[in-house]
């Protein structure tokens, strides 16, 4: 039964749809493994089982009758806890909506439906998404399956070790800075950034703001193609949709990488990265040039990354969040009221002074990636640390001044407006995952996962599975 | 000669592409025009006849060699001063750049002389653009052709006395706050505000920002969709870039309208509006009915539209243009002082609310657009007013507190985000022109031009000419 908590997305879609499983005995497969490995990680913090059975039920009488039931027909997913999801408990991972039941699925979680992704439950984040370690007072903190003592990363951190321990083959995340990456990175599963409005947004604060992405994750390359294909394309609530359906990600990644030009960057412009992070990613590298890439150290030009990033990033939180500070200070964390009151102290032209900056960036990088054609770097700075801290303070015996800093090496990249993904390249000494990052040119979302998909198979990191969940 | 000038777009260049006519003929024809008619307005404030004169001749070249010269092949045009030109002066209707000439080419620039179109020069506009009233200190203020003594409105306002004149039958402008609706209602043209990233906006201070954005203006809604055929289309330089490509605006307009659910807003949710505006709408509002279309009165909840467009003008004024208030206050004009420090007063929290706002009422549009198909409304709160006014102080005795508060009929569409056309609707009884605003849905620019098409075939107002041209 285990065996197929591990068994592809791909493949499942597949054997499903030619009926040599069932999406019952699928979903039954999973439920199992959530009831077996959940107690010990805490992932999956709200539970679907019987919607979930009916569901699966359903796709298969539709298999039964000869009906098409979607790119995802029978797959089991879970939703992070910030999506909102129609009649399912939505916590946010805060207290202030601790029994919150929308009456609206987000976008996101209306096109997994409509493929025939079946949900069993959603994933535990950090209160508000605020911070790479996800625990909250709701549901506690999750564990990294790898080394219990250690965090998951975040904020799509119970996605990453549902993924991780077998209890679901495709899951949704969000990233604004890192969300979608750094958990991949500490769990050994990949997580795609894909370009703001790839898939879109909705329902949301504010429509137009492109450093907030959804998008999604999989134990594999290919199976994160495979859920974007679902859930990518325009749709008319989302002003910032980008007006290309899903189709292009459905297609085989395989490709000549004969002659790309990787730029290698180890430090993102001057970040302080742990020793033994850096020596793992650098165990793993020549696999871009036994592909045949040329692979050359280069780094772009970050200047105010960090600025634009952390500007924008305290003047959303004023937007999104600055009414509870208002109301229900005492039921938010510490670096959630900071964050905010950060966002409060902001004058309208130092929003505009970064946005102008953000401007200038991106047409940096859009020099940057006439010279090469993807960037390598960390996805995070640290391995997976331990699970009672709530944030480094120091990197390499560098301060560090607040909860986000250490996510530098994502959000620098989260500035520059780019597609980027996480993928497995290796284990610290200590067994601990370290994941690389692929960074492309805007819209170049099919390129980034094509080239992670090459390294993914020269490599293969990805296929380990953590003892836990074994 | 002179027919040559009032032929349209479409026409022209199916006769050039013929070779019934030289790109060299109609070029003369249009130089002659802009030298016996431009001194009486004062729309073509920077004149590049030579380079014309080459450029055309190798439109012809090209055609004799049955080479293939874009859509455009032929086409004067003139852009709008506010669009960089690469070695032709570029002042923005400032003092500070009364020498400027850039080394760049504005995309859309770029793409129209892709496209084949010959530029015969830059048409005025106001300093930076502030303001629906065409003067500056560098080139004067330019007339309405329909009465000297008027304005012709703004800011694409030497964009539309130009093609009303016969001195262009295309002409590129950019709108924030109705610069491309305004002035064509004012000179009996037709000016199209785009989805924002139907044509990308690039080179800009704020890429990710959508009130501005550019567009395409013309005599007639064919001619504005055919230039548009050759200027929508992403581009990577621009991040907010729709990914459809210009091909749609291509085909006929024609459509059948029956059934087609139109919404008559008088007063756009209150607004003060000139008796005569009105009536000359009314009297042109009947052909939708006999075009078989259902129309009836309905506004969308435009409430804080108001709030949204000045807090996020006042903040991008700032972001653009307060570098110039600390450096050469002497040199801008007191309106362009007042906006920038109206921005340079904002709080953050101030933008993000506004933000926050502009999310809501885009959503509540959409669901205005699910009762209706498009929304009908003035262009204008006035008529073209005296030339030597800066601005309506006042509108049937209701006073106005700034220089852009008379605009609010354009505007509180701007801040909808919605596309938008202005086209010819009648005379007033001095003879002076009024506009009809159509707004569609989101991404609906097809459909607006379909409808406007319609629209103009049934009433055939803006074939006529001022007398000044002819």
């Amino acid at each position: 039964m285990n065996e197929l908590c591990f068994t592809s997305a791909t493949e499942l879609v597949r054997r499903i749809r030619a009926r040599e499983l069932s999406a019952a005995e699928v979903l039954r497969a999973h439920v199992q493994q959530i009831e077996r490995i959940d107690p010990a990680v805490n992932a999956m913090v709200t539970r679907t089982f019987e919607q979930a059975e009916a569901a699966a039920r359903t796709i298969d009488e539709r298999f039964a009758r000869g009906e098409e039931c979607g790119a995802l027909a029978g797959l089991p997913v879970a939703h992070k806890d910030l999506a909102v999801t129609k009649g399912i408990r939505t916590t946010f991972g805060s207290p202030l909506f601790r029994d919150f039941v929308p009456d609206t699925d987000a976008i996101i979680v209306e096109r997994l439906r409509a493929a025939g992704a079946v949900t069993v439950g959603k994933t535990n984040t950090p209160e508000f998404g605020a911070g790479s370690q996800t625990f909250n007072t709701v549901f506690g903190a999750t564990r990294n399956p790898w080394n219990l003592e250690r965090t998951c990363g975040g904020s799509s951190g119970g996605a990453a070790v549902a993924l991780a321990c077998g209890m679901v083959p495709i899951a949704d995340g969000s990233d604004f800075g890192g969300s979608l990456r750094n958990p991949a990175s500490f769990c050994n599963v990949v997580g795609f950034r894909p370009t703001p409005g790839r898939v879109p947004s909705w329902p949301t604060f504010n429509a137009w703001f492109s450093l907030p992405v959804v998008g999604p994750m999989a134990r594999s390359v290919e199976d994160v193609a495979l859920m974007l294909s679902a859930i990518a394309g325009p749709d008319r609530r989302c002003p910032i949709s980008i007006h290309e359906t899903g189709e292009r990600f459905a297609r085989p990644l395989a490709r000549d990488m004969k002659g790309v030009r990787i730029a290698w960057s180890r430090d993102l412009d001057g970040l302080p990265i742990e020793r033994e992070v850096l020596e793992t990613l650098e165990r793993a590298l020549p696999a871009f040039a036994d592909l045949g890439c040329v692979v050359e150290p280069a780094t772009p030009d970050l200047t105010d990354a960090d600025e634009i990033f952390e500007v924008l990033r305290a003047w959303n939180f004023d937007l999104s969040h600055g009414e509870w500070l208002r109301t229900k200070r005492s039921q938010l964390k510490q670096t959630v009221i900071w964050n905010i009151e950060e966002g409060q102290r902001l004058s309208g032209s130092q929003v505009a002074r970064a946005e102008r900056k953000r401007t200038e960036l991106f047409a940096r990088m859009g020099a940057f990636f006439e010279r090469w054609d993807y960037l390598v770097c960390p996805v995070a700075q640290v391995l997976p640390f331990d699970v009672n801290t709530e944030y480094p303070m120091a990197i390499d015996d560098k301060p560090l001044a607040n909860y986000i800093e250490w996510m530098r090496s994502c959000y620098r990249i989260s500035a520059t407006t780019l597609p980027a993904i996480s993928v497995p390249a290796g284990f610290s000494h200590g067994g601990l995952p370290v994941g690389l990052q692929i960074v492309g040119r805007y819209l170049d979302d099919l390129g980034v996962l094509q080239v992670a998909h090459a390294f993914e198979q020269a490599t293969r990191f990805g296929a380990r599975r953590p003892a836990v969940a074994i």
